[in-house]
C-alpha cells in the first residue's frame, strides 16, 4: 500500500498554473522503465523542436507542420505566417462579432439566428466536440452540422431547420476544396434555398485553402467572406484555426481563452524533461502500454457529459496521424492505436463488464474534471451530491480494473473552461507528435484515405456505364449488365440493386427472393 | 475475379420478405472453412430452441432469457407471460395514446409538451438508438435522455428545457429501481420542479420491475402510470419491452411495426442451417474473424446518419453480453469482443487510414440501406446524387480495405424503417446469443460490473469518514487524513481535491504547486 501511494507520488505531474495533472502510476510499469524512455524521447524533443522551428516535418507531403504557431505565432518561421496567423483571426473575431451585432445579417434585413456548418472529418470533429464541450446552454447563434453525403440526413437536417433556412449562416469549411462529401451538403441547402426563391452566396461563408474551386467559387459568387486553411495546418489539428474559430465565436465560446490554455500547455509540454512534461509521460505510456505497436486499444472515459465527443475527436488524432503502414524508414510497420469511447460513468453500464472481466486488450484513460459546474448542487443522501457519485464511479471503476490487472490512467482538469479545454487538445497533439517520434512515422499525412477514394471513383464510373448498357432493348442480369460495363459483377450487383432502389428509370423484373436472376433495365 | 463472384454468390444470404441480405464472402474464410462450424453452430441452435422454451438459460441468476418472446408472446413458456406481455403493450399504447390526444395532461391543463427519459446503459441505449433512427423530424413529443450521473450534464438539460419543464413527462427507467445515476437524475429533476413549485408526481412514469424501490416509490406517491420490466428480459435486450415502447410511441414510432420486424427476423434466425441463417452467418464469421478469442475488433460503419448510435447500441448488447472472466464450466477465458465505429462516410475522414494501412487488429461490419430516403433528389453531377456518392464510398472503403487483406462484412437493409430496425436489433440479438453458445459463456449476466460498483460505495463511504476527520482542529494533509480516515492515500488524495473543489465547507491551505503538502479542514 505505502508502495503504491510512493509510486503514485514519484509518477505524478501537476501544473499549479493550469490546474492539470496525470497519474500515470498504474499503468503496471515501474520507475525505471519509464526512465528507459528518456532516450527515445531526447530524440522526440529534438524533432519536435524542428517541427515547431519550421522544418519539412511532413516529407510526403513537402510540408511543415505549423498548428502550434496558431496559438503562438511569434514562434512562427517566418514574419509572414506570423502574421497571416494574426491577421486571420483578428478578422473572423470582427466577422463574427458584426454577424452577432446584427451589422451583417440576412438581404432581407433580420439578423442570422443560425449558424449550418458543412464539413467532415478535420473540418466538423473539432468544432463538433467545441460546440458539445463549450457552447453556453442558450448561444447566440446554434450551430448544427452537416458532416456527410447521406441524402437522407441532410434532408432530415434541413427539414427541422425548415423556416429558419433563410436566417441561418451557412459555413463551408473543406481545406482542399474539392472534398465531395462537403461539396454534395452544400449543394442541397443551395437547393432547398433556391426552393425558398433564395440564393446561397448572400449567407454563405467559406473556410479553405487559397485558390483552391471552393476558394474560387465563393470570391466568384460573392460569398459574404473567405477565411484561409493553410497547407501547414492538417485538417485534424485545425481545431485553432478558422476551423474551429467561426463556429466558436458565432457560439460565443471565448476562443482566445482556448488558444491561451492551448499556448500554455504547449509551454509545459516543451520541457526537455520526460518526468516534468506530461505529453512526453503520456506518448512513454502508449508505448508502453501498447508495446509500440497497438496492441492495446485506448479506451478513452471522459466523467462529463460534455466531453462525449472527445473520444471521437482523439479517434481521428491518433488513428489517422498513427496508423501508418510504413515507418519513415519505408519499412513496413503497420502502425497505430485504436481508440475508442464515450463517456463515464454512463460506459460503465455498457462495456465496463468485458473491460473488467474480458479480452485484457486495452488501457484506459480516465478523464476526471474537478469542478461539477455551476448548477445548484443537490443531495441525494445525507452530505452526497450527485457529483460525489460521479467521482466515486470514476474512482471504483479504475480500482476494479485495478483489482483485474486492467491498466489506466487519469488525466485531470480543474474545470471544463475554455481554457481547459485548450489545454487537453494541445496536450494530446503533443502527445501523438512525440510518440510519432517514438515509433518512427510521418503522424502529418493519411496516404491510405487515397485508396478508398479512388476505389469510390470507380464505383461512381462503374454505375455511369452500367447506366448506359441497361439502355438497351433487352433487360439484362447482373452478369450480363457486368460484362457489358466491362466490370467485376461483384461490385455491379450491389451498384444495380442501389441503382434500382433509388433511380426512378432503372427497373428490375424477375422473382425478387432470386437476386442472382433479376433483369435491370433503363427506361 | 470469377472465383470471387462463384463465392460471394455461394456465401450470400437474403430474405425476399423483409429485403435484407449478408454478404460474408470477404472475410478471408473457404466455404470448407464456414462450413466447419455446422456442428458447433447444431449445438447452438438446440441450446437457443431450450433458451426460446423458456429454460433458465442464465444459470449465475437462476432466469430465464426471454426477449425474443416480447415480439411473439405466443411463444413463451407460460400463458401468464404471454398475457403480461400482451397486456402491458397494450396499456403503453393506452396510455400514450391518451397522452398524445391530450386526455392525460398537466395538472394545470396544457397537454404534456416533450419527455424527459431518464436511465442509463440498457435503459437508455434502445431508446436513444431508436430515438435518432425512427422518430420524425417533428415528432408529436420530443425526448431528451438523462442518462448519467453528471451534475453538469444534468443541469445544462435542464436549463435548456427551462420553461417547458411543467409540461414535461418523465419517464423513469430502472430494472432493479436502484440504479444510483437515474435516481439522482430523477432526484435532480424533483428538485428544479420544487424550485418552480411544482411535484414530480402528476408528470412521472415509472418503467421498473414489480416491487422495487421505485416501483413502490411510485404507487406511494402515486406517479402517472407504471409499466413492468421482467426478470427474464436484461437491459440490453430491453429495448423490445415497455423500455422502448414508451418513449418510441410518445414520439410516434411505430412500434408495433418494429417488433413485426424483429419476429420476421426471429423466425429467419431460428433456421437449423448456417448457410440459410444470418445470424449463424454473423456468430460464425465473428468466430473466424476473431479467432474464437476477441483477437480482433467488430468496427461498425452504418452509412446513414440516423444509424451512427447502432454501434454504441451493439458495443453494450455485444460487449456486455460476451465479455466474461469465465466460460460455463468455469475456465478462466477472458471472452469478448470490442465494438466501436460510428458512421460512414464521416468516419473514412477518421479513422479509415489505420483501417487501410495500420494494425491489422479488426473486422468491418458494414451496413448499408438501399433506399436514399424520401427527401427530394439533389443530382450533384449530371446523373449522379449524393446518394451514390454515399454508396460509392460504401464499396470503395471495402474495396481498398480488401486490397490490404482486412477482412468485413456488408449486411444491407432496404430501407429505414421502424421494421427493418426490428429486423437488425433481432439479427444481432441472436447472433451474440448463438457466439455465446459457441464460446460457451453466459451472454446474459454482468457479474464484473458489481466489482466496480462496491469500490464506488466504497469511495463514497471514504469521502464521507474524511469529512468527519477534517472537522478537527487542525488542517491535515493526504497523509494525515488518510490515516486517520484508515484509508490508503492515493485513493484519499483524489477524495480530497473533490471535496475541495466542491464542498464549500472544505478549505485548502498551502502552496498550490505542492499538491502533497496541502492541508485540507472543515469548517
Amino acid at each position: 500500500m505505502t508502495g503504491d501511494w510512493e509510486r503514485f507520488r514519484g509518477m505524478f505531474w501537476f501544473d499549479a498554473g493550469l490546474g492539470v495533472s496525470l497519474d500515470v502510476s498504474r499503468l503496471g510499469w515501474s520507475p525505471a522503465e519509464l526512465d528507459a524512455f528518456a532516450g527515445p524521447l531526447s530524440r522526440a524533443f529534438a524533432a519536435m523542436e524542428e517541427l515547431e522551428a519550421g522544418a519539412v516535418a511532413n516529407p510526403d507531403e513537402g510540408r511543415r507542420v505549423g498548428h502550434y504557431w496558431l496559438r503562438d505565432p511569434d514562434r512562427a518561421p517566418t514574419p509572414e505566417i506570423a502574421r497571416e496567423i494574426r491577421e486571420t483571426l483578428e478578422a473572423v473575431e470582427g466577422f463574427a462579432g458584426r454577424v452577432l451585432r446584427g451589422e451583417i445579417a440576412t438581404e432581407a434585413g433580420p439578423p442570422f439566428a443560425r449558424v449550418l456548418h458543412c464539413g467532415i472529418g478535420g473540418s466538423a470533429l473539432g468544432p463538433q466536440f467545441l460546440s458539445r464541450a463549450l457552447a453556453p446552454v442558450h448561444p447566440p447563434l446554434a450551430v448544427d452540422f452537416l458532416d456527410n453525403t447521406d441524402p437522407d440526413g441532410t434532408g432530415r437536417l434541413l427539414e427541422r431547420i425548415g423556416a429558419d433556412l433563410p436566417r441561418t449562416l451557412v459555413v463551408v469549411v473543406s481545406k482542399s476544396g474539392g472534398t465531395p462529401e462537403t461539396r454534395n451538403a452544400a449543394e442541397a441547402v443551395r437547393a432547398a434555398l433556391r426552393a425558398r426563391g433564395l440564393t446561397l452566396p448572400p449567407r454563405a461563408v467559406a473556410v479553405t485553402g487559397a485558390g483552391s474551386a471552393l476558394d474560387r467559387r465563393a470570391r466568384e459568387e460573392g460569398w459574404l467572406a473567405r477565411f484561409p486553411m493553410w497547407d501547414y495546418v492538417g485538417g485534424r489539428t485545425s481545431v485553432c484555426s478558422a476551423v474551429g474559430a467561426v463556429p466558436a465565436l458565432l457560439q460565443g465560446i471565448p476562443f482566445r481563452e482556448l488558444l491561451a490554455g492551448a499556448r500554455a500547455m504547449d509551454a509545459l509540454t516543451r520541457v526537455p524533461d520526460p518526468q516534468r512534461n506530461p505529453a512526453a509521460l503520456l506518448a512513454a505510456a502508449w508505448h508502453f502500454a501498447t508495446n509500440g505497436k497497438g496492441e492495446r486499444d485506448m479506451v478513452v472515459l471522459p466523467y462529463r457529459d460534455r466531453l462525449e465527443l472527445f473520444s471521437r475527436y482523439l479517434q481521428q488524432l491518433v488513428m489517422e496521424s498513427l496508423g501508418k503502414e510504413r515507418d519513415l524508414a519505408g519499412n513496413v510497420v503497420h502502425q497505430g492505436i485504436t481508440v475508442y469511447g464515450n463517456k463515464g460513468s454512463t460506459d460503465q453500464h455498457a462495456y465496463v463488464q468485458q473491460l473488467r472481466d474480458g479480452v485484457p486488450n486495452f488501457f484506459v484513460t480516465f478523464l476526471e474534471v474537478l469542478d461539477d459546474g455551476p448548477h445548484p448542487r443537490t443531495e441525494v443522501e445525507p452530505g452526497i451530491t450527485a457529483g460525489d457519485y460521479l467521482h466515486g464511479f470514476l474512482y471504483g471503476t479504475r480500482q476494479a480494473l485495478a483489482e483485474a490487472g486492467r491498466p489506466s490512467l487519469v488525466l485531470t482538469l480543474p474545470d471544463l473552461s475554455a481554457r481547459s479545454v485548450g489545454a487537453l487538445l494541445a496536450l494530446f497533439e503533443r502527445a501523438v507528435g512525440l510518440y510519432a517520434v517514438l515509433v518512427n512515422v510521418n503522424a502529418y499525412h493519411q496516404p491510405g484515405v487515397e485508396a478508398g477514394k479512388r476505389a469510390a471513383a470507380g464505383i461512381l464510373g462503374l454505375k455511369a456505364r452500367l447506366l448506359d448498357v441497361l439502355a438497351g432493348a433487352e433487360p439484362l442480369t447482373v452478369e450480363e449488365a457486368a460484362a457489358a460495363a466491362g466490370a467485376d459483377p461483384e461490385l455491379a450487383f450491389p451498384c444495380l440493386r442501389h441503382l434500382a432502389a433509388n433511380h426512378p428509370e432503372v427497373t428490375v423484373e424477375g422473382d425478387p427472393a432470386d437476386p442472382f436472376g433479376l433483369r435491370y433495365r433503363r427506361k
